[in-house]
């Protein structure tokens, strides 16, 4: 063997051991695993009790649990357990359910916090993802924290883009939500 | 010194190059930490003042803040301050508290959602281990994730495995907790 | 070229090829982003609707959203939407919002649960921040985890250690976070 030949080994190791970088920087840029799902909510509202998929929970003094609050719903607790589709479809089958709360918290315009998880029991996904974040909703689009996951999304991280994609007055809203996962194991 | 030692030597480098991918594959299949405690919740229900560490603190329009609601707790919100023990006794000296709140989230069967903190101040552990997640208590066992820790668990993260070790009506449950970390700072 | 050469280049990759495990130990110690902002929270009381940023919405059975409970305000749910200030002026431009939920948690002592963001739109910043932990807020300092964030803060993860910087009475109180990033992309 020459040394030419061990010098073009030493540059294959050499490219190698840069693995390591290029890896990282790849990393930023493309998600490992993309999803795109719809949730549907139906707040109850006194009078739907067949169809709620949510309720209100906690009010600021001024309100109350059956009716959201004046300023912007600024206070309201609202649990959920709402259905996830695959296309914007509220009939379709669900997947999975969208499980948590949000919470308004701006008096002056429509703002939310969440905290819920996705929870997955199909055929094609079994597992949680689960996220927080603000939800400053009047914005076309926001992107909120993926803080974990189990199952077949073990230890993810990520970004979910929201975008509200329908809403019938203050009862019934669907979100679009679109999953970058960054981190895969 | 000959070619032959050269390339085994180059060989050398070779693998060590590879350690980053390796070490990759190993932190996906094996905890780099691992912790089983137990903790202890007793709701308030209005007559047990002395001995309750929660509390019921956010219910639908149909509950109120003493008795947990029908239709599976749905929409009950539960601020607690649990004794974290090593074994499964109420009595046993406890090793830090279990804070943060969970809240029933389906109509049709007891499922919760999860946001809490491990709290350590003991000799072994000082520090704060972070949880959020989906808690579908029907089940034998169910994965929340580790979103991150402070001190002792500074930026960790991983999944806890939580199981119902026991309960008592609607009062007090216990439960055990394995929490595996796979990201280790 | 001679064999030493060939050997010195051996030596240079070799070290190369330890960059991660370096890497690895720097990320450890040292913040790649570390941030310190002021927010401030005027809970209304019934009285101070005009300069409230946030409000009681959940309360245990002795309590009531009006007023903070006895107990250490045990159980007591907090919403809030609180200018971030880059100075301990309440009167300073803001940069951006502190907005979420904190809950007292303790009956013996006062101690809160977190779960909020920062939401910057300032030339400086744009983005948000997501933060969740428990704070004992008799302690001095107490730290709690950056869960994730968006735009700027694309994926990142960290500690912010938290300071109560100033209060009066039950109304106002200052918070000051040292916000120092450890995973930045």
């Amino acid at each position: 063997m020459k040394l030419t030949t061990v010098l073009f080994l030493l540059l294959l190791v050499s490219v190698g051991s840069s693995a390591a970088p290029s890896r990282w920087r790849k990393r930023v840029h493309e998600p490992c695993k993309r999803l795109v799902f719809y949730f549907h909510d139906v707040i109850y509202n006194g009078q739907n009790a067949q169809n709620a998929t949510s309720a209100i929970v906690g009010a600021p003094s001024w309100g109350n649990n059956t009716i959201l609050a004046g300023q912007n719903h600024f206070g309201d607790v609202v649990v959920f357990d709402d259905p996830i589709t695959m296309d914007n479809n509220f009939h379709s089958p669900s997947v999975g359910r969208a499980q948590g709360f949000y919470l308004y918290d701006k008096r002056d315009i429509f703002t939310a916090w969440l905290g819920f998880s996705f929870v997955f029991n199909s055929t094609e996904h079994k597992g949680t993802i689960n996220f927080a974040g603000a939800d400053p909703l009047m914005n076309k689009t926001r992107d909120i924290s993926v803080i974990g996951g189990t199952g077949d999304f073990f230890m993810t991280r990520g970004i979910a883009t929201i975008m509200t994609d329908a809403f019938e007055g203050e009862v019934y809203f669907r979100l679009r939500v679109d999953i970058k996962l960054y981190e895969c194991w």
